[in-house]
């Protein structure tokens, strides 16, 4: 399935003062220069030959290739194919058995004529890479091609002299995962919060909401979390609502994806953003665009408490108006995210995430003394709480269920556990339900199992916390993760929501909440 | 066949003094922006889509693509392949079928990823073409690429303005001829007289002879052939041989390929350039080095008066003693060029260029006033036509003979007759009598082709010379030559010395002669 939307004709809404506080806040990247190492013996290479270089760990950067020749004069163009790999696994698949839907222009590989030698060649893209593989398509009969050195400019917004504090703690998993996970972080901190620096390279709201956590605890980049918050409220729909995402190559624009979940994100964002640094600019700046992201969202649920769902098991809407209706844009109904399983029906998730976002909202609503809203708040989680017990709530079996075929998912225990709608002790209830049941519709990502992880946590499961962190995370560690990955599946490995493994992004903002959930929670 | 000499460790002798003249006669060259046109409907592109543009006539120069997009903002690389040919035919040919002993690296073809759009994308590398093939290979789901307009900066030392005069002619095919002859030449002059601007781009002394004499009647530029001059002066093999090319890319290196025909070919090209120019300056310079080729050569001569045959059906040495040895050097045999028919048996073609060279050397000496080397001269020419006439000619035959298998060649009879061995009239038998056999070891290239006119018209048969100006150059024209080819035999149009056509240069200097021929020679 192809999960894009596309509306014709589309001009986001951009508000001039919002985004230039944005450009305001820019960072200047840090550079670190690096010198790969080299994998076998160093040789003169004819056409035919291939030469591999290790950066040691996890790069995002630019590449600069030293090269030089053997032999007689060159007489014609090297000509050599690069491949970048973020696993080194990667570097032994063949991009030409790629069939997914998603673009294969995100396969990192270039193909380059070197006219003259020796030369600098330094490429003009961005790579995300600890691998780099170089296979020599041509030299001539009279030369061999030498690669003297590759070195690479790391760039990130943040330096690991920034970070505020180690993780304290004897256990040597943990630390791992913890590193790891500030790898992922830093990794994806550039001009703005990334997603991935392999692939998207863009600011998505569902991505930001995780890094801004990890980074309060660890580099603590307030102005970094502030732009972003201002990308998002700077570019959005024409209807006022939050785009999934913001293109910010060239002039800023949102992205014509909007994702209701991610859209509502943008409420406990602000929120954690303004407990944090009591930022009272950005709060009188942006508490009016939270709100509107709420009351959009709001008309669309019904008398019953409860929000509709959509067509094919997506819950969506296009306009803002009560007709929602996957088949006016495309009719692939991708308007709510919660996870990349795409059986999962996304009612009773969806249900639980706008429960957590009005008690953020509140909280807002609370620091602005806006009665009017302290009291719509209230009264739109007590009226949720009730649809969500009543209607979407199996006390039998002790589980949400969603949608018309009453779908029990993991992911709805998991959501309606952090938006609270029952006490503590319920909620461990529901929560070992599922367990009991297998985790039905298994989490495919480190976003989704991150929920499930603070579900854990909240409902007193500390302990079944650590073993997920423990078991998932570091699963990925034991198969030679130098950052986490956006999608993991430990039953199945090479499983892509895109169709294939080779545009998978193997480091993934969304992935390193380890660093959060660690020192968040005293374990 | 591969041609190619691998000197280990080789190291040109280089003349700073020589050099510099050179470097400070490096021309500016001239910019014609262009813009191509579009071969079928506009429309916005999708992966698997193509769309061709056409430059209207044979270019060298630097390509901008200028980029936009339909559909959503792009959220992935477009990713591209061009295909730059000469030739339209080019562009259905498949390179990786390729399978020639030259380096594919020549093949004029980019992978290119555009991570932003819109975008103007200037190639960094030099193409020589008429076509641009853009493939996609990549967009996304959400939006298709435009290629608005394709550009081309077209570089060359000088431009039609510069041209002294026009053919006077009324017949059309020569008049077209004429054109092509031209812009082949125009195309050819860069920094230096190229051989051909898709491959090699690098100044081979046997090119420059004739682009040299084809430049005196049309664009009359004395400073590029004066550099080019200087250029084989100031770079050459330790022990004095003009090499027979030179690399200007980066710092000027002589290649450690010794073509011995190519290497006497300075002297007529130093002759040529003092009889046009009068530079005493030149004259000064580099007559020692003209005579030094000479000197080299003539050790390879026996007492008979015959050059010493090698293997192989090569003449050849390598050290300047008396013992000529391909095996030496890697036993290919590729000390004398004649022409791209490997089946040539080259003594006899070798032998008539030697006496050829010594008529300018003796030239030269007049104009020094160096009574020994004017002796030299006449005994060296004495003692070879003789060798050739008694050792080298079949009198019942009225032919020349080339090597212990007593060859019957087409090229050797064009040498020997521009050699003068005999008189005019005994020159139009030995014509008559190749012609008769069915001119025996087909001439593969306009080059051969060239000499083979220029016999013919010497012998006073102009008829004869314009029916294969007509016939040759003009079946290129027939078959859509923008430019003249370096090689083309009528009756096997994809032969290619190099095991593939799809290297073969449809753009090459030595075939540029017919404009020479036409204005020197009055048809």
């Amino acid at each position: 399935m192809a999960n894009v939307s596309i509306i014709e004709g589309f001009q986001p809404k951009n508000d001039p003062v919002l985004l230039e506080k944005a450009e305001s806040l820019k960072p200047e990247l840090k550079v670190t220069t690096l010198t790969g190492s080299r994998m076998g013996e160093e040789k003169a290479l004819k056409e035919g030959d291939q030469v591999r270089f290790d950066f040691g760990n996890h790069q995002v950067g630019y590449v600069t290739l030293h090269l030089s020749h053997q032999g007689s004069h060159p007489d014609a163009p090297a000509f050599i194919k690069l491949k970048f790999a973020e696993r080194a696994e990667e570097m032994d698949e063949d991009s030409s058995e790629y069939e997914g839907w998603i673009s294969r222009g995100w396969i990192q590989e270039e193909w380059l004529h070197i006219d003259q030698l020796p030369a600098e060649v330094r490429l003009p893209r961005r790579y995300a890479f600890r691998y780099i593989q170089i296979d020599v398509l041509a030299t001539s009969l009279k030369y061999q091609l030498k690669v003297d050195r590759v070195t690479c400019e790391a760039v990130s917004a943040v330096s690991m002299e920034d970070l505020s504090e180690p993780l304290q703690t004897e256990d040597e998993l943990l630390k791992k995962i913890d590193q790891v996970s500030i790898r992922t972080l830093m990794n994806c901190m550039q001009d703005v919060f990334e997603d991935g620096p392999k692939r998207d390279r863009r600011l998505w709201i569902g991505d930001l909401r995780l890094q801004a956590k990890a980074n309060y605890k660890t580099f603590k980049n307030y102005d970094l979390v502030k732009r972003c918050l201002y990308l998002f409220a700077g570019s959005r729909f024409p209807d006022g609502r939050v785009s999934a995402n913001i293109f910010t190559d060239g002039e800023v624009e949102a992205d014509d994806s909007y994702l209701a979940d991610y859209a509502l994100f943008f409420v406990p964002l602000l929120a954690e953003y303004y407990a944090e640094t009591k930022d009272q600019e950005a709060l009188d700046d942006l508490y009016g665009i939270a709100m509107e992201q709420i009351d959009i969202v709001m008309r669309q649920v019904g008398e019953d408490g409860v929000v509709k769902d959509g067509e094919n098991g997506f819950w969506c809407f296009i306009d803002g108006d009560d007709e929602g209706d996957a088949e006016k844009e495309g009719g692939n109904g991708f308007w709510c995210f919660i996870d990349w399983n795409n059986e999962i029906n996304k009612q009773a998730s969806f249900q639980g995430i706008l429960i957590y976002s009005l008690r953020y909202a509140l909280k807002l609503a609370q620091e602005k003394q806006d009665a009017k809203r302290i009291g719509m708040c209230r009264g739109a989680i007590e009226l949720l709480v009730k649809g969500a017990k009543e209607k979407l709530f199996d006390k039998e079996e002790m589980v949400f269920v969603s949608g018309k075929a009453r779908q029990v998912s993991t992911a709805s225990q998991a959501w309606m556990v952090l938006a609270q709608v029952f006490d503590q002790e319920t909620n461990r209830k529901i929560l070992r339900a599922i367990r009991e049941k297998g985790l039905p519709y298994h989490m495919a990502t480190p976003y989704m199992m991150h929920h499930y992880c603070e579900a854990l946590i909240q409902s007193g499961e500390k302990e079944e916390a650590m073993k997920v962190i423990k078991g998932y995370w570091g699963k990925m560690i034991e198969m030679g993760a130098d950052t986490f990955w956006e999608t993991f599946n430990p039953e199945d490995p090479e499983e892509s929501p895109y169709g294939g493994s080779m545009v998978n992004s193997y480091c993934h903002a969304w992935s390193c909440t380890p660093a959060y959930l660690l020192r968040e929670y005293e374990f």
